[in-house]
């Protein structure tokens, strides 16, 4: 049986039921790590479910981030220092990953027990425990005209896979990497290998 | 062992490994068809991995097109008609999903089996065979500066599912609509929900 909700239903839902549903109908996310610091090196660490790819090449990846209304935090450390880490989240850290979304004083990396590693790269912290890490130089920004929301890119400075997870046409294996998807803020999937398909030309033999 | 990637390293790949592994590095993402139709009502629909979260109130969704380079298609349609559909893919119909991709002359509705659906309240085709089927008014597009992508935005008129895959806190269970992800752009996945978590709070207690 159908469920069927309008623009109206929807804005006269209570706060907690609209943001859950709408934060639910993209579907599945990968959750990521954001790893940054200040210029006196302290570092921060916040969870993202919104990471996309932008581009090939150049390499490029972003991020959307909330408005910004407080002063500190990932916004403000990338454009001061100009660098962030994109680290895929894994079975053994999900819990740790969605507990730096706590409002900390100090470091999430030292509050959630996940350990900061750096590279000759660049200065932003990666994290140890995560077995698929990008380092990347900020190069854009977008403000998004009807609510302020914002589009972080950067380009890929550095990957680092703790294992060979590439199969032979370069394709990151997921499944090998233990990684974790989100849907929503709170609800933790892992996946399972389905197909890979074949580049789809107009003859349709896939469905054949 | 380590594998680790330099900036240089990735320019000088070949550009299919290249492409390869650049769009699997974001991780996880849902596999979702975007339906749209032209000025006189010719349909089109073709799948994106790049749906996106940007707002609960007012609700609103987004995706990352590539560069625009051809004169029709999901771009000129939503141009032209100001309204489109996201329709989540699901395990019956990941194929022909994939499938939409292939350069059709016609309608990917005819080509691939999938069955264009209307309702009154707008007049882009949603899918028949989605579980998940959101209609979206445009409302805003960002064009990226460093290489054309296009963020287009729409605001949510309707959400349809097939049933009621919401839990008791309105968020959608992707595992009972047999959601599929998908990792770059031909590695499909399906998923298995591992935990929902509560809101984080500093004291820490999902990790103790």
């Amino acid at each position: 049986m159908k469920t069927i909700f309008t623009l109206n239903d929807i804005l006269q839902m209570e706060k907690q039921p609209r943001t859950n549903l709408i934060n639910s109908l993209p579907g599945i996310r990968a959750a990521n790590l954001i790893g940054t610091n200040n210029s006196s090196g302290e570092t921060n660490l916040a969870i993202f479910n919104s990471v996309i790819h932008i581009g090939a090449h150049p390499p490029y990846m972003g991020f959307i981030m909330r408005p910004v209304t407080m002063p500190r935090g990932t916004y403000q450390n990338i454009k001061d220092t100009g660098y962030f880490t994109i680290n895929q989240v894994n079975e053994k850290i999900y819990k740790q990953a969605h507990q730096t979304s706590a409002r900390y004083e100090d470091s999430e990396f030292a509050a959630t027990g996940l350990t900061p590693e750096f590279t000759s790269t660049l200065k932003a912290p990666y994290v140890k425990e995560s077995k698929v890490k990008i380092g990347l130089r900020f190069v854009e920004e977008q403000h998004i005209k009807i609510n302020g929301t914002i589009l972080m890119i950067g380009e890929i400075q550095e990957i680092i896979l703790e294992n060979n997870y590439l199969n032979e046409s370069n394709i990151v294996q997921l499944q090998q990497a233990e990684a974790i998807g989100v849907n929503g803020l709170e609800t933790y999937y892992r996946v399972e290998k389905v197909a890979e398909l074949p580049y789809a030309k107009p003859d349709g033999n896939i469905l054949k």
